[in-house]
């Protein structure tokens, strides 16, 4: 595919949804023409026309929020983008970290992103301890006992599993995968990390004997 | 907020960008207008304005494949939204899940979904076994088998751990993650029963005695 078969609007625009690579947010919706495409896919960042002041732009080249490419697809009618990038700052202009945060309508909770905002909750509370917080007490006490903690909710799970109760297992897996989220911080081990080796070792080696 | 507040085009139309409430996977950019957005809201589910057949049209009436809204936000500029949808079906007319299903230009491999792909291989493999498999087998031996297993990968990580070998962690706990995945598998425990369960635990209440 080459840029030439893109559908560009009668301006020369096509939309370019920008998505968080890592966590799956969509961060912002921006425009493209044959220009700043070309130079988004060359500089490995994001560039973008400007509708209001008929101009590129670099996002980032002010405020250093810029955005690395991660991959471009474009959708069916080859009519708009979908750009995964690795933001090194916020996507928006208030500050926020995505452009869409005011809600119009919520049906539900979105507990999309939960391992990754408890990640960030664990960090924030190793950095900054609060007396009486159960996280702030693991990491006062030490890898040891967060060892513990990981194995007592391993045979929790198989007590769980044994019992055949399926919400004790749910209990006790949110269990486990908060004591190794906490694990994981103190050895300094990203949730990119697993998702890397899970990835190279199931998804990406197809006919991998271990499937 | 209400709709009138939001700045629909010259057209009267806003892009609308449609992605998997669970997955994160963005699925389509389609465009709404004042009618199309307030059906939507009031239905529960997609509605669209075609501009190609200058008419509404409801995401799914003729291919069953519907999209219940979630939660709808606007962008800074009030004039784009996205609508997080679970997918009764694929989002494409070609029958891929999303639209965007074609690549123009990729500098990394995407893992981002990796733990639910790997879920979707696992009850594949467990509806359609094949010899020689790892996954297979573990459902042959059954549920006290990836019990021992999900005990030895704790013990793992655990010696991991105390040997501070991070590589040794990730490998361990990526094993685990993989294991724990089959046994969700065989009790029917699926991925967002966890994340539910840690949302309502650690997020949703601020101020939470374990945080």
């Amino acid at each position: 595919m080459q840029i030439d078969q893109l559908k560009f609007d009668e301006n020369g625009l096509i939309p370019a949804i920008i998505q968080d690579a890592t966590t799956g947010d969509v961060l912002m919706l921006g425009y493209m023409n044959h220009e700043s495409l070309t130079k988004t896919m060359e500089a490995n960042e994001t560039w973008f026309y400007s509708r209001s002041r008929q101009t590129l732009w670099n996002k980032g080249e002010t405020s250093g929020n810029k955005q690395s490419v991660q991959k471009i697809t474009f959708d069916c009618d080859a009519d708009s983008l979908l750009i995964q990038v690795d933001p090194q700052g916020p996507a928006c202009h208030t500050g926020e970290d995505s452009c869409f945060y005011r809600t119009l309508y919520a049906n539900n909770p979105n507990e999309r992103n939960v391992i990754h905002t408890l990640t960030q909750k664990i960090n924030e509370r190793r950095r900054n301890p609060i007396d009486g917080s159960y996280t702030t007490y693991l990491f006062n006490e030490g890898i040891d006992k967060v060892l513990k903690k990981v194995g007592e909710e391993t045979s929790e799970v198989i007590i769980g599993a044994k019992n055949n109760d399926k919400q004790e297992v749910v209990w006790e897996i949110s269990d486990l995968t908060y004591h190794t989220l906490v694990l994981m911080e103190i050895l300094g081990v990203s949730i990119n990390d697993i998702k890397k080796e899970l990835y190279g070792r199931h998804i990406q080696k197809e006919g991998n004997q271990r499937e």
